[in-house]
């Protein structure tokens, strides 16, 4: 793992979600770049001290070299480090799963799909939300025509943790989400903005052919957005609206997608992640719980327990890390990764920054439609 | 009475919500322009033969002159006669009582407004959802400064019963909905998306100044809008999210308001109006009920029932027409209509056709930013 | 009508459903019986004063030989106040709309039983949750077997209004329902209980064979019960669980109904009821909205907008007084009251009278066994 | 592990959360009797062949011996096995991790009492439910006096998975617990009955003092309970009812929790287990998020994630085996377990039992009022 030291949110949740099916083993980590809490964080988590490192590039050297040295890496860092860190990694051959967004710009982007392309390892973007059972109920449904050809796409993201000036208040989150060195152009559309948008073009099908965003940074100070509103126009015509906000008090981490189509709507909320809203068109919504009747093999196949027991984020997430394992062993096996996976990757990840890249460029000329360049 | 023969929605909507607190009598009534449909109307709902009249201009023209005649009328046509109906009535000092939106197009709204300055009689436009207690009471809220200074409001109402192409299938409300001569320019953004500009403007308090409205006819054939997707932003520097829709299959009449401030958020949704969520940043979500503790004067004084007792749309519906009552009896009086009514009238009328204007014109370039114009 | 002067609250009630659909119009009074007081709610309301009494004897003895009298009374006094009153309209020929319980005592249950049966009046009981469309429309499901045979139900009935010593600090409501002079001996039993009871009687179809009930006085030094847990059994064997409280935090108006068959459930809530959630087994739940899909002729009966326009409390009393109109105009005419009505009267009142008694009698055995007794 | 065979639905529960906090490692099981089953269960959990038994003395007795032997033995057998193989470890002093109800029987549960008193061994039940943080939060808000002393206690617990005679079509699940010899003489009251009961004491701290239980077997054939009604009394005065079932169409795992103190009153959900619902009597409701404003210290031990990321079953369950190994490390210290732990044990069980044995008792007296008796 590189970044994830003590203290860190999702460094945590990576662990986790690497830990629940038992498919993986922390055993080095280059948790800080600040050596003493490197140390510490290793100690913590049991990694064996001469496995701890407080630079990523000599953990990926040394390890490579290892002969039981890592299969895969975490990369858990803000996001300007994706790029130097997953370089360095593919390079050597070693597998990486890393957090969102891909990188902080596109230039970076483009050259993380070169180096990934000539690498053998694997590359796996933790776009964790398409993870969820009823996510995939949702695909899977979109995909069969249960509600016929798609008119509106509705995704939101509402946060409030950013409601007040918590970067300058000693969060660390906060900070680096805050600061355009580190996370890159996009605030709230970088941060939550893309999941949204990966989970909307995942559960659809759907590509994005050009957007109109008008994007605010509410909180005095702030730099980068902490509010967006998004309109979408779909290639095939189906429109939408993307809202994102890390000001919105009462939200939590509201993730939510409504989807339309000629024959019938879903919708689903990340909060409350077992039940997915079906109405066909002229008929009373149903409610399909995870598991339970009317869910099929998609839900099924990324399910741990019986419907009524509610899996959560974590679930979702080790949904990921375990199709990330099941993927790596079968390129160690020299088969194919199974496209059943479903697995975010490099790809993903471009369109991703594509869309942070659009936001930018639509916010600069007053919100005009602005079209996704990868 | 005008408009609102048997089998008309909205003219038994405004029978049921003028009744409801004893205030008015249905007396007479051109309820049809079709003499056998109007008369056959007026028996059925208790009117003598002498004042049921086919032509509206001839029941303004007689009930003036009757020394027991009309005080007030209700018009219940489709939008393009809301203007010469509401001209003929204000003309001759009847007060009018008329369904929104004020008419079906921008110079028939300026031309109405001076027609009603000249005239002593009041006009009241049935924005019925700005009726509803809770929403009187997150008025009174953001007012107060519960919520502190507004950043984000998302407002949207959507629907499902014109998913298929039913104006086009017998249905009497799709026909003059979906009919650009009868209904203007605008369709759901005219039908439902002025309630929902209504209502965030009535409760926040804030001025819209330019939006940006990407509109759809999804289903074939159809000549006016049936999705909106409209950015906004407010004057002083709000922005938002209008959304309607009347394509959405699985809501009914899903009219839904939020609005973020710096310090708190509400939320509102018309389904289930007795409740009022209101979150005070960095504390727990509080759910309001009508009546219930923590709830004012204002709620209080269009509520008929204790809380738990729950009302519904033809209560809120009911309340501006006994604030109207109130009303003429004060001109009645000859003094001045009091305030704390907050009955919409003409100005709220010409910013609803306003909204549905600068929508179309907006559209017509591609959703670039368009002011609105009075 | 007899009591509900100014301040009372199911007066007020009684006006508003009565005057909803216009079947009614309040022309006589018996408000209070100080003078002063009567005069003065009957002077707010309308009444002219001739027709203002402070007697409700004096009332019906003069109302019945007016010309134009009443042709109808609504009972809104405190339970012990039933008896008497009811009695003195019904000989009278004068047709009576009482409000629940039918009585404080059974004894007088009995008693007012044969002076109806003598009458050629009509006696109407507002059980007025029985007239709620989605209430009507769980009744035809269950009839027509869309659930099976049914095995449990449950229904309970909580408030929270009287958690604290209302009744010694001034609240009117709680005054008289406190005292078993007024209230009979049944407390939260008869004044909710009998409505919890009624409802699942009503919608099941199911006879109450007996019943074990736990009553509770929590607040100290009240005399009557404020909690009650009630086993119930059915004949044929059905199970339930009848909870009624008034000290229950968090509830305002509770009232929430749940059955189980062997081929499904429903459940339905008060407080949001224009939904009833319905689930054949082995299928996902179905939300069932009132004029939406899959609803049928029983609730259609009883609405009044269409689906996804609310409808609460006054409409479902309404709905009661309208039946009532229906019915006096059809024995007027001489023919019989039509069944579809489902209207309560003396035999729904006598079993909910039964049920309070059988509980005061299982209470005082320590909750054993009691069969209902009419 | 003993028991738990691929296939079964709560072994695999165990080992996940075993596994989430990379607190355990499965490296020996019993997993069944039938040796091929054992064996090939073993393989797939990647358990070496020579550390997989199919007799869980056989396990007990060489794994006791072994230098690297089990230090703790999970026990996921149908009931009637939970007394034999307990016993078989705790002599040996291995520590044992076992699910409910304690044994089969009330003779049993006194016997495993015994035999843990003698062990130096812990035994830890997983009465899994009181893991989920918001209830941690309502025990400790209880505990504080924030709802006052505690008069009304309702706790249900409705499944719908054996509303058919699935016992007699294939379903492992069912058939054990449908079967006395196995569970013993309670069916939904022992299976899902005593979680209930063991979290209505949990979290309100009170002791149950005796109870009326009116137990039904609705399916034709089933021998034991499917559906109960319970009354109950605490001691102390607070009075209550539970209510399990399994034949109850429309609930998956609804176990829900709702206390009401003299001062407010608290609501809880299986189904949506990050959220408390918080009433001070006389404010408005609030709802407590996991993680979020107003939340405590109890929670947030048991917590992984921050708000609005929905922690679940798993996570739930996860705690009472991090609790366990926490204890675990303790008792190897030769330290005391830590109290706020929380670790549900020998008396949880010997408790839930009493309850079971209660409610069989007090129905073959037509459900009158029994004390409970360890």
């Amino acid at each position: 793992m590189v970044g994830g030291g003590s203290g860190a949110f999702i460094g945590a949740v990576h662990r986790f979600a690497a830990r629940l099916d038992g498919e993986f083993r922390l055993v080095a980590g280059a948790l800080s770049s600040t050596p003493d809490k490197a140390r510490a964080s290793a100690a913590t988590l049991g990694i064996a001290e001469d496995r701890s490192y407080d630079d990523f590039a000599k953990m990926a050297q040394r390890e490579a070299r290892l002969k039981d040295g890592i299969e895969a890496v975490a990369i858990c860092t803000p996001n300007h480090l994706h790029y130097p860190v997953a370089r360095e990694y593919l390079r050597r051959g070693i597998h990486v799963i890393c957090d969102k967004p891909l990188t902080a710009t596109m230039a970076e982007a483009r050259k993380l799909a070169q180096v990934a392309e000539q690498s053998d390892a694997l590359f796996v973007l933790t776009h964790n939300y398409s993870g969820y059972p009823m996510i995939r109920q949702a695909r899977e449904m979109i995909a069969a025509g249960d509600i016929g050809t798609i008119r509106v796409v509705q995704v939101e993201y509402p946060q409030d943790w950013m409601t007040d000036a918590v970067e300058a208040q000693g969060s660390k989150q906060a900070e680096w989400r805050a600061d355009p060195a580190r996370a890159g152009a996009g605030g709230s559309i970088g941060d939550i903005g893309t999941h949204a948008f990966h989970l909307a073009g995942f559960v659809t099908g759907l590509k994005l052919d050009s957007l109109a965003a008008d994007l605010a940074s509410f909180v005095p100070g702030r730099q980068l957005d902490d509010n967006a509103n998004i309109l979408l126009r779909y290639q095939g015509g189906a429109k939408g609206v993307l809202w994102c906000s890390q000001v919105a008090p009462g939200h939590e981490n509201g993730l939510r997608l409504r989807v339309f189509g000629d024959r019938g709507g879903l919708s689903w909320h990340q909060e409350d992640p077992n039940y997915l809203w079906f109405t066909p068109h002229g008929e009373p919504t149903r409610r399909l719980t995870r598991g339970g009747p009317g869910t099929g093999a998609a839900a099924a196949a990324v399910s741990r327990t019986p419907s009524g027991h509610p899996e959560g984020y974590l679930e979702g997430f080790a949904n990921i890390y375990t199709a990330a394992a099941t993927a790596i062993r079968a390129r160690q096996a020299g088969q194919p990764v199974p496209e059943g996976l479903l697995l975010p990757g490099i790809a993903e990840g471009l369109d991703g920054v594509a869309f942070v890249d659009a936001c930018v460029r639509s916010a600069k000329r007053n919100a005009a439609w602005t079209e996704l360049r990868t």
